[in-house]
């Protein structure tokens, strides 16, 4: 089974944003067992596109191409694919019943345009988008199933997950291969490290593969059990998790792969506990991480986002001697700025975050990447100074909040916290 | 001129890591009046390698290749050239000079695996690298020129920049060609409305293509213009984007294609005012995007993340009654929520979100999707009461915390708010 995959159009052929489908699709059906020959990218031009095409269909079993679906005029995959596939471009039933289906759910009127993406070469099976206007399909040129999704990526990775995969581990059939994936997230890890002590592993075991994949700033290992009889696969994805577990311990943030906010989400669940959080240079990032959880009202009380000196004082009490003294930057103002958003909230728990995200802002004692962390419980509050050294302000806050969600949850647990 | 691009590597063909070379290359070469046909990945195997840069000399006259030239076996990029070239792979002393240099330079001993990279198809030129250990070198295959290059993004950066771009201008000679690219975004217009009513412009002029790129929840127009003298270029995409300006007048957030965070905080920072945030389902994300902008401390003072009650009406002031009368989820509520932020913050304006992203919560009367704004300044405080179709937390995350940013940005600017 040869499997290719096309990525379209002109922003990405010109460089102007970079291509993440190609990768994601790629790791994906690696994981489910298939072996990925090639990615190409091309742009909105159609002759560009049919050559890519044809020349595909003579090589692969299988592609799957992204973008060109939507109903604008540089919209022109179903077209080069009806050309390719030598059928008629027609007017899909089943295709126009899911975009008609998605505007119904969102209430908006559907617009003509919007019809032309139910215009499918004849004979496709439709791959329907229920968070999308763009229909995908699936055509047959020679030998090849051609995967047609949109560039959309959330829209792509849900139909990629929930038809694509397991209509391609349906193709493949009897050359039946059974699949055990288990993801173990560490935090604090660099990547080559992680790499280097875990390299060991994978030499013990007949079906598993050990892969790494960044989830900035966090990082997940992969046990990918792959093989023909089910048992001995499972077992032996069970027992290399086991070793991960016991060689990366200090840095194991999730046993089942959450992420670290859903790990001290289901921590604090658990304990029927609650958290408030005073954010300075993380502008938001740890509430927003938190109340992308569903349920997050369960153990989320508030945020306070205090910039300025004067909200600091006002809405989590701390004392201006402490600002004038130590300055906003300090280890003393984050434990006060902790514990005021815990008594603020009535919380059992308060974190804070005082830092300079950068790129400007730093100075020789206090450099860009300085964060200083606060955790308070109604018994003691404690403050922590780190220095990273990015000087990337969206990188910063990345690292700088999944720290203090780190050191909370060690906290809790009663964990080594340096 | 056809140009292509082609990465190798396993770690790439398989996704483990995303592609970042290709774009800065395509875009590199775009912006010195180049066109980039295609770009190909390709893994460590020899036979693939083998067979893209055959079918690439067939078609294309100038093609950068990246990685393979390290000195380890899975490096086999030399090898690949000179079979495709048909030459020897010989030992190039120039070649051996740079590795030897750069070694030098390092106080590092060459080794003798080091010596491999100096090997390379006969007659071909070599490119120096340097500030690492390999070599890059133009090969000529039937009419292609191709310039190999270390898949390390700096080194390779480097080279391309002070070698291989200034050698393609030189054998591009007067086939010049003259790019110009304008953005433009926009805000609550679906990308298929957007389409339609931008779709006549693009046949107006000779030298403009005009693109959509999805932002979500912003939509960016671009107007890329290509010619061959500079002038008509230049003009042409300002009077589309004149074009486009007043046709999707009531959409426009940013002439400049800024996002809807930058250009409200332009809008501040210009008239020396500040915001402050009361947010409730947004969780946080107003404030994280508005202060993922450097300088953002200089309009931005709070947000409180007030996810409980009792956080609204101690931190906000909303008065108990309201919260009784109303409920959590109501315009009169997040009146008094961008009210209190406004005053505890000592801010210009107060924004504030309540709502519901789902994907439970929703109630027959309060849908998912359901989200109250207020706007406040010192003379008025406006409500409004928006209801959205989405079912997924984030999306209706994204799109309450746009539409909050822009009602604030029409309110300064007097726009319709409706």
């Amino acid at each position: 089974m040869r499997c290719e995959i096309l990525s379209t159009g002109d922003e990405l052929r010109s460089g102007s944003i970079v291509d993440t489908n190609a990768p994601y699709i790629a790791k994906r059906l690696e994981e489910s067992g298939m072996f990925i020959s090639r990615h190409t990218c091309v742009g909105d031009s159609e002759d560009e596109l049919i050559d890519i095409l044809k020349e595909i269909s003579k090589r692969a079993d299988i592609a799957i191409v992204t973008g060109g679906l939507g109903p604008t005029n540089d919209d022109i995959t179903s077209k080069a694919a009806s050309f390719v596939s030598e059928t008629d471009l027609v007017f899909n039933e089943e295709a126009y019943e899911t975009v008609k289906r998605f505007f119904k759910s969102r209430n908006v009127e559907i617009s003509e345009t919007n019809k032309k993406q139910a215009y499918l070469p004849q004979g496709s099976d439709v791959i329907p988008n229920k968070i999308g206007t763009a229909p995908g399909f699936i055509c047959k040129v020679s030998d090849c199933s051609f995967f047609f999704l949109p560039g959309v990526p959330f829209e792509m990775k849900k139909m990629l997950k929930e038809f694509v995969i397991p209509k391609i581990s349906e193709m493949n059939g009897d050359d039946k291969i059974f699949n055990k994936i288990e993801s173990v997230t560490l935090f604090n890890l660099p990547e080559s490290k992680a790499g280097e002590i875990l390299s060991p592993i994978e030499a013990n075991y007949k079906y598993v593969r050990v892969g790494l994949r960044a989830k900035f700033p966090e990082l997940q290992i992969k046990l990918y059990g792959t093989g023909e009889i089910e048992n001995e696969v499972i077992n032996e994805v069970e027992k290399a998790k086991r070793e991960v577990l016991e060689i990366a311990s200090d840095w194991v943030v999730s046993e089942d792969g959450l992420s670290l906010a859903e790990e001290l989400g289901k921590l604090l669940v658990n304990r029927s506990e609650t958290v408030a959080i005073a954010e300075s240079c993380t502008g938001g990032l740890i509430s927003s991480t938190l109340t992308d959880i569903s349920g997050s009202s369960d153990f989320f009380l508030f945020s306070g986002v205090t910039y300025s000196n004067d909200a600091k004082m006002k809405v989590l009490n701390v004392s201006e001697d402490t600002l004038i003294k130590y300055g906003a930057v300090d280890v003393e103002t984050a434990k006060e700025m902790a514990e005021g958003a815990r008594k603020a909230a009535g919380a059992t728990y308060g974190i804070s975050t005082s830092g300079i995200a950068g790129p400007t802002g730093g100075t020789e004692d206090k450099p860009v990447g300085t964060v200083c962390i606060g955790i308070s419980s109604e018994s003691e509050t404690k403050g922590f100074k780190i220095i990273y050294k990015s000087n990337f302000r969206k990188i910063n806050k990345m690292i700088f909040a999944a720290k203090a969600l780190d050191l909370l949850r060690r906290y809790i647990l009663k964990l080594n916290m340096n």
